[in-house]
């Protein structure tokens, strides 16, 4: 089993070579960065997204911007990496990945002695080590899930929260790669996911890629599929776990929750520690982002609602805690009663 | 308010007057057919839909088109009528609606003395009393179910049970069209219906037409708006209704109710007492219709699956009956326990 890195270093070491996902499935191309203008327009457009991928395509992405200044002095070379570092970071200034990669470049810069070349060099341990702490993590997070994934179990996921998104082989999909690793056969179901369609576009696509069985489906038909018994479980990843382990995610993830528990159908978060968030009481504090109309109204070849209509579209939804069975972190299970209280980690990404 | 008549006899009577649904929400066009190959290309492409939107369809379209043979003898023209017939009810085999409708003629014809000139007469008659005992029976749902939708109410429906669907006012939506009627406000939250986005190409747009507040949304953010208290009802129709009331209807239903019961919220299902059917005993014997991969994998402008990827592509779902609060008839409001017997209606459309 092969599966894809969305982001990595290019042969050379003088690029971020990340796999373009506005093309997918249709077309694997990869891209490879090489200037900040490049780096801006990934992110910006999509070619790059999850939330810890984009933190790790903007660390090494700002290296290989600074790269043609390593000769410079210091100082000079100081404030190209706050201004490069801060047009990366304000490319999608709500994605907390990519601002505290940026931040975390930043500060081993300033703490780096010597010119250009000497600091170039700290900075591009430091994004490899973002890049590889970041892979240690998604695999925790699957050797955790291994023991929910029996040989032959059917998972249904909602949303892309697979190789694709991160640096490594996911948060909710690591337990299936993982599972496949060691000989489970495993098949995903993949909710197509509603209005972006990340679930057939991207989570197919990678699941495939890997030779694992995948079988697509519009969101609304998930309770058929487990009315008919053939989801022995649900693995969704997580924007922000609340205090009380209420979770933000992709909005179709509460309605599966509900699905879940109807059915008793274990339903299971995976998430980096660093997603938990002891500021958030309650998923009541959450604010949901809605997105435009025309994602909705206007993505077939002809528009599909009149154009005068308004459009309900929020991108996220909150699944209460009651209806999630277990929390799979990269510290290990966490089963209720949830409490999550801050313990020091804020120096961790907020994926 | 003025409500779309989605099949209506022309103004010369010469043709059945129908739009072309295929073409909304974009374009509203008319479309007049008058021959045996104009009925047949309009119910096989969808142009017109919706069960008993077909049946009345199908008996028009047969008048229409034996018109032309009025003048030939008795033998001459039952012939015709058989011949004609069949080629209609063979179009959509499944929709038992229009099978019914095209043996009430064939019936009538042979029950009818004299030549076609006279049957071709009795036939008309029929086939308009067809189109009337539909939209009689819309009303009358219309009428039981305003009780249901207090002034300010929210209602949140899936796919089209729309005017759209009948020859009249619609079944799920006519308790809204009677509501407007009757000067209360009333807000409709339409679900898109993946895979073929009936919700917001068609029921958005009849209601539009109507004036009445209309908001589209995804399938998977109705829970969303359930939890933010912004539903008060639930009405959707059905395709068939099982003796002990599990409910066969578009898939996606079934979580809506789910969600619905989870907050709290009313769920009710509109049909014509014909929908019951005393011969399936429960949802379970219903078999549910899966259809072609490619609905949901390349309905947008590019792939949005990969080519080699299953599909799960069901197009009806079962709602337990557990989960419905009421059904909504042409003979009244039916609250549980519920048992359908059968009842002698063995003449009425299964819609």
């Amino acid at each position: 089993m092969s599966v894809v890195e969305s982001v990595r270093w290019s042969a050379d070491g003088g690029a971020v070579d990340i796999i373009d996902q506005r093309l997918l499935p249709g077309t694997l191309l990869r891209r490879e960065l090489r200037t900040v203008d490049e780096v801006c327009d990934a992110i910006r457009t999509l070619a790059v997204r999850g939330a810890p991928a984009i933190g790790v395509a903007g660390a090494m992405g700002l290296v290989v911007a600074l790269a043609p200044h390593a000769e410079e002095e210091r100082e000079s070379f100081l404030a190209h990496v706050d201004e490069r570092g801060a047009r990366i970071a304000r490319v999608r200034p709500t994605a907390v990945n990519l601002s505290w990669a940026i931040d975390r470049l930043r500060r081993v810069a300033r703490a780096t002695d010597g010119n250009g070349r000497a600091i170039v060099g700290a900075l591009r341990r430091e994004a490899t080590h973002i890049l590889d702490e970041d892979r240690e993590m998604c695999r925790r997070i699957g050797e955790h899930g291994l023991a929910l994934l029996a040989d032959g179990a059917q998972v249904l996921t909602h949303c892309n929260a697979g190789a694709l998104a991160t640096g490594g082989i996911g948060t909710a999909l690591a337990p299936v790669y993982v599972a496949v690793e060691h000989g489970r056969r495993v098949a995903v179901f993949a909710d197509e996911t509603r209005p972006l369609m990340q679930g057939s576009r991207l989570t197919a696509w990678e699941l495939a890629q890997a030779g694992i069985d995948v079988t697509v489906l519009a969101d609304n038909m998930a309770a058929s599929l487990m009315r008919e018994g053939r989801v022995d479980l649900v693995i969704v990843g997580a924007d922000r776990i609340a205090a009380n382990g209420d979770v933000a995610n992709k909005i179709g993830t509460y309605p599966l929750a509900l699905a879940a528990r109807h059915h008793d159908v274990p339903f299971y978060v995976a998430a980096p520690w660093s997603t938990f968030d002891p500021a958030t009481e309650t998923g009541h504090q959450i604010v949901i982002e809605h997105r435009a109309a025309d994602e909705l109204a206007n993505n077939f070849t002809a528009p599909v609602s009149p154009r005068d209509v308004r459009v309900y579209n929020p991108a996220f939804d909150v699944t209460p805690a009651a209806l999630v069975t277990a929390f799979v972190t990269d510290r290990g299970i966490v089963h209720p009663p949830y409490r999550f209280d801050g313990d020091g980690h804020a120096d961790s990404p907020p994926v």
